[in-house]
């Protein structure tokens, strides 16, 4: 075991500054400095529903640089630059896991933290601490061209846009609307525009307009105009709706073209709407979160090559409990990366 | 005018006999002597939820004979074999008309009954009767090959899934699983083994294995035995469900697969459902119901090249009240058609 430091949560919701272990490296393992850890909605929700059952430390996108390995590990080496998003292993035999779907392993994937580790049946802990111990196979390559800390989110909020924009067929030819400019929006409007679709952002108010033009959309449909809502009427083959809080959907399927799809990614939960919000244009309501290792790979890839990184708001993890009480206001263009330089690497 | 006989509910939910009058022919309009008429699970609700506010006489799938044409009328002449379906008009403007999707039209369509006609604002009244005028633009051949009788249901049960097996893909390669095997069901089974789907019934019990043979599928799976349903986990790319009561929509989604969908035809209303459900397998939900004007041509023409017509059990009109009544039991095999015979062309 190795001791690194974190943050913890305590029962008011609180992160604070712990100590934590890490198993000593599995044949196929990888041992990570995390650099930087993107902070997501779950970890907010996370922490502010934490009951104290468990250790919770939360981080689920992260990027680092490799400390140790292995003996059986071959794609990496001591120096590298990696990344690891919100899964870190998976059965690995079901027909999910087979067809790279580990995100929907039959049997569950372990998440980053809050999980079950298969091996010890340990609570796992996340990257809002300065080391990280996670398989080989759950580890991607950080491609040389993006910026490790603007990097990091693409992990959780890059992935979760990435697979439905890539399923639904964003690309040229192609209609796609965001609701909602956050972690997960802005980089569905960066996603959809890299992959030619024609994108519209959706937002409550018109002074998102410059950010929207800023992130490449073409266009921006304001929600609370109800003209613009019925000019926009059965529009898009895709929205991807990133809002984070209950809504009513009519309106946004109201958007959706004839046999398009409406996405829901931002707020998961109980959904309640009527069939004939479907019915009237053979509309489709899907939704997606996370993603599988060869789409993963495969969007960091595209993502160097259109050079996409989040927007991201920089912060010493010292900082992290500020980062979550502005996240909860809706306070940040568009991601907060905590820095965890200013933890040490050996307490 | 022209009066004619027809079956009008009274608010206890029963069907009498009644005379109605059918407009003066318009320039484009056609009488048609409805010779028979399908009994939709929509006729029952109506009836059955009948509060007494302006006459209704059921009847939307009916197939019959030209019998006077207006003057501008040029697809029809006296004494040809024509099918109605259940929407008699629309916009004609509109984005969703002008698409051939009548039936999203945004004014909203014409309904066959129950519907406010466009002209002279009048309710329309069903084909529970002899004889009804509908404009020729809503009128379709009927294939010489095809009964007529048997044919009557195709004009909305046919279309109603013909529809969504038609915008999902449905055809070879592709797996489709039809959940609840009546009116709309049989014919979806019909229709996804003739589009050269691999088509599998879902049925509460297996009594139906030999139906759903007879009507050409290639499984059956018992929806109450849980090992069937665990082995049949992602199995389908296109869902078909059918049944006409509220249930429980996830064991039907964990039959979805990776980005299939489950079409929902059978009970509308309000859907209630987790997130996760869609989440898991990036599936989607999506609802259809009766067909544009292209597609319920093509859906005729398709029916008459494979000789699909639904499997009906014929009754003289005036056992409608039987008919319906056994419908609420699910004592059909697998739709009722009223022969209209039994009412005087000119009373």
């Amino acid at each position: 075991m190795r001791s690194t430091v974190g943050w913890q949560a305590d029962r008011a919701g609180r992160l604070r500054p712990t100590t934590l272990e890490r198993r000593d490296l599995r044949a196929d393992d990888v041992a990570v400095r995390v650099d930087y850890c993107g902070v997501c909605h779950t970890d907010l929700h996370a922490v502010r529903t934490y009951d104290g059952d468990g250790p919770l430390v939360p981080g689920h996108e992260f990027t680092g640089t490799v400390t140790a390995i292995g003996p059986e590990v071959t794609r990496f080496a001591v120096g590298d630059r990696v990344a690891v998003g919100n899964i870190v292993d998976a059965c690995g035999v079901c027909a999910m896991c087979r067809a790279g779907q580990e995100n929907f392993c039959h049997v569950f994937p372990t998440l980053t933290y809050g999980g079950t580790d298969r091996h010890d049946g340990t609570t796992t802990l996340g990257a809002y601490s300065r080391a990280y111990v996670v398989r080989e196979a759950f580890t991607y390559p950080l491609p040389a061209g993006l910026d490790p800390a603007a990097a990091a989110p693409l992990l959780c909020a890059g992935i979760t846009v990435w697979e439905p924009l890539r399923a639904l067929g964003a690309g040229p030819g192609t209609s796609v609307a965001v609701a909602g400019l956050g972690g997960l929006g802005h980089l569905a409007v960066k996603l959809a525009v890299a992959l030619g679709a024609d994108t519209t952002v959706i937002s409550r108010s018109a002074d998102k307009a410059g950010d929207a033009r800023r992130l490449g959309a073409h266009d921006l449909i304001v929600s609370t105009d109800q003209r613009q809502l019925a000019a926009a009427r059965d529009r898009f083959d895709i929205v991807i709706d990133t809002i984070a809080v209950p809504h009513d959907l009519t309106p946004y399927l109201g958007l959706v073209a004839v046999d398009g799809t409406l996405g829901l990614l931002g707020h998961l939960g109980t959904i309640t709407l009527q069939a004939t919000d479907l019915l009237i244009g053979r509309k489709k309501l899907t939704s997606a979160g996370s993603g599988g290792r060869p789409a993963t790979a495969a969007m960091l890839d595209f993502c160097a090559r259109h050079d996409i990184t989040a927007d991201i708001e920089l912060l010493p993890s010292t900082r992290v409990n500020d980062a979550l009480d502005r996240l909860a206001r809706n306070d940040v263009r568009y991601r907060f990366v905590l820095d965890m330089s200013d933890l040490p690497e050996n307490p």
